[in-house]
Order: structure tokens, then C-alpha cells, then sequence
């Protein structure tokens, strides 16, 4: 572990904080049999239409482009969405768990600023965070739809570096995702992977700080 | 088919005019039954490292991708990759067919300006075309390696219409990616998808001008 003085610990949120399993188990109970490789589906296309809009230059809500996205996968394994079934598999994204361990490392926190940044809008962040044991752990909510640009640009960091009054690598930020801890790194951050699924380092020359398994052991950042 | 006087056919090259399943052959030979998996997540890491990079503003060239997209892949199906084996599997990409109808297709348009435009450097591309059968055909082998701009960029499909000296609605690109065709889309440019995989259209309010599920009917745009 390098050495220096964090005075930010700011978490990614869909994977990172909160387990979108559900989402999973919401896809199964409206596709029986297809319902894991429908989320499969709408899980990447999710991510991958978040990249092609802002490399098109046609950036759209991360609400919007879930919808999209879901469309996509409904269609592409053969099956129906009616609007009703629409909004109902949508608002699994504002009914999600915290993993097992996020409260209390946050209580822990409490004497550094503390933030999540998402590529979701405030409209699925808000009401999720809102709902949530964690309501009142963060200093900021921090949407990269506040500035249009998702991660993992450069300018999509920098704006939380401004909001927070904090330089780059004063920043500990966490994600559970490869390419989001290779932005981030490429930014400026300091970064720790959680881990959960056990994947490979991404192949960008990127490589995080750390990488953990779970939040457990950020507290060593303190 | 809307009317327009089309004076530049632009194919895209990899899954559009040559088969990419021999790939997947290389793949089995090296990998048995993990063979699928591998070439299927080695694919998706090579097209989500072209969008990362030039999101984050690291733009590397598509072999150097292609490479370290392999060897993700190998990692993450838990499999071992030494240098031999992994310039062997690169080496695929130069070694690859056309699809059955490409040669003649090709032919009947020599009359136009033909050309292909690929995110594939020329270190990949030139000897692709080079071996082939198709390698006389063509008026312009254009990289997005030479502007250094991934599809979808705007300025990638702008590079295109520059080097033919034509405007963008002159122009009918072709495509069995989804996404390209909406990045095309995106610029200006007709648009052909070539869905040889009988896929939805992408959710992006980018359709295409047409479908076709292979290249035959494009004749009809002469």
C-alpha cells in the first residue's frame, strides 16, 4: 500500500455498495428459464450503451439507456415486455441490499468525507440511497449526470475531485468494476478494487492500488 | 430505401466481409472445451478496450488490444497462454475467409468508389486484404489507426468521408455490427446492417436504413 493522507473514500454504487442480484432474481420471475441470461444481457448492454453514447456523443440519461437496454435483452432472447412489466423490472434498480459489511465501514468513515459516484442519475440514486440503511452516511451524492459525461472519462473524476475540494490522489476510490478502477487510476485516484466476483486484472495498464475482496479492509486507508 | 446517388460503398471488415469463426476454431484447437468461451469473451474484451481507451483517452492500436483482450480471456477461463500460443491465436486474424458472396458483390461495384474502414490497425488489416482474394478490389483500406479514433467517434467516420472526398448521405456504409451501424448513423452516413447473426437493432434511436441478412442486396443501392 502506498503512503498518503486520504482525505476521500468515495464508492462506486450498483456492485460496490449494493448487490444487484435482485435485479437477477426480478429477470427470473418474469422470464422463468431465460431470466439470468436476460440480465446477462441487460447488464452488458447497459454498460456498453453508456460507452457508445458518449463516444457518439449522444449522451442520455443511465436511466434512459437501463430502459434501452433492457429492451434490447427482452428482445434478443425472445421474449415480451409490456410497459407494466417494464417499470416493475426498472424499479428493482431502487430495491437493492447493501452488502453485509457496507454499514458499518461507513460508520467508520464518519470523520472523512465520505461520497458515491454513479453513472445513474439521481432519479434511480436518490430513491435507492434514500431507502437505504446508509441514508444519512455521505457528505455527497455525486451523479457524473450532474456534468453529462459517464465514467470512465477523465472529465467524469475531475468533477468529483471539485465537488469534494480534494486533489486526486487524496481520493480513495472504490469500485467493484475493472474499467471503472482503470478511469479512475488513469484520472488520478488512488484505487481498490473490490473484488467480489474474482476476475482477472483488466489488461489497460491500469492496475489498482489494491484489490480486496470485499470493503472490509479499506479501513487500513484510514 | 430512401434515394439517394451513393458514390462510395464502405464495408466494414471483421464479421462484415470476412468470417470471423475461424478464430473460434483457433480457439477449440488451442483450448478444447473451453474454446467458446474463451474466443466469445476475448471478442467482447477486444471491442470494450477499443471503447475504453478512447474514453479515457488512451488510445492504443487495435492489434495491441486484440492482444491484451486475449489474454484476459485466457486468464479469466483459467487457462495458460505462453508466447508461442498467443502469437499463434493473434496470427488467426490475417488468416481468415470472406464471406461466400463478398468476391462477386465486390466485383459488380467497381464502377463506384469501393473501400473498407476498420478499426483494425494496418498491421492487422493490410495483410488480411493482402492474402485474400478480394485484395485487388478496393480503392482505399482506411484504418481509424490513422486519426488514432475508435468507432463509433464522429470523427472516425468523418476520417472516411474525407479520404474518398465525398459527403456523408454519398456514402452507404455496411456493417454486421450493431453498433457501428449506429455510430455510421450517428455521423450521416446510409447505412446498410448486414445482420448475419439475426439480431434485434440496437436501442439507440440510430436505425438503420436498411437490413439485410447478407451483403447480396446491396446492389440494389448502385
Amino acid at each position: 500500500m502506498e503512503e498518503y493522507s486520504i482525505k476521500a473514500f468515495v464508492f462506486d454504487v450498483y456492485g460496490t455498495l449494493f448487490d444487484v442480484h435482485s435485479v437477477v432474481n426480478k429477470c427470473d420471475e418474469f422470464f422463468g428459464g431465460k431470466g439470468t441470461e436476460i440480465s446477462k444481457t441487460w447488464r452488458e448492454k447497459q454498460l456498453e450503451y453508456s460507452y457508445l453514447r458518449q463516444l457518439m456523443g449522444n449522451y442520455d440519461t443511465f436511466y434512459s439507456i437501463t430502459r434501452d437496454a433492457l429492451r434490447y435483452a427482452v428482445k434478443k432472447h425472445d421474449e415480451q415486455l409490456d410497459k407494466l412489466s417494464e417499470e416493475e423490472l426498472l424499479t428493482a434498480y431502487i430495491h437493492l441490499s447493501t452488502y453485509p459489511e457496507v454499514k458499518d465501514i461507513l460508520v467508520q468513515l464518519q470523520d472523512k468525507k465520505v461520497a458515491v459516484f454513479s453513472n445513474g442519475s439521481h432519479d434511480m440514486l436518490d430513491p435507492l440511497i434514500k431507502k437505504s440503511e446508509i441514508c444519512d452516511l455521505f457528505d455527497e451524492i455525486i451523479s457524473v449526470d450532474e456534468i453529462r459525461q459517464f465514467k470512465p472519462t477523465f472529465p467524469s473524476y475531475d468533477h468529483v475531485a471539485k465537488i469534494l475540494e480534494v486533489k486526486p490522489k487524496e481520493v480513495l476510490f472504490m469500485s467493484s468494476n475493472g474499467w471503472d478502477i482503470s478511469g479512475a487510476k488513469n484520472y488520478g485516484f488512488q484505487t481498490a478494487w473490490i473484488n467480489r466476483q474474482n476476475l482477472p486484472i483488466e489488461e489497460l495498464n491500469l492496475e489498482p492500488n489494491i484489490v480486496y475482496q470485499d470493503l472490509t479492509s479499506i479501513l487500513e486507508w484510514k
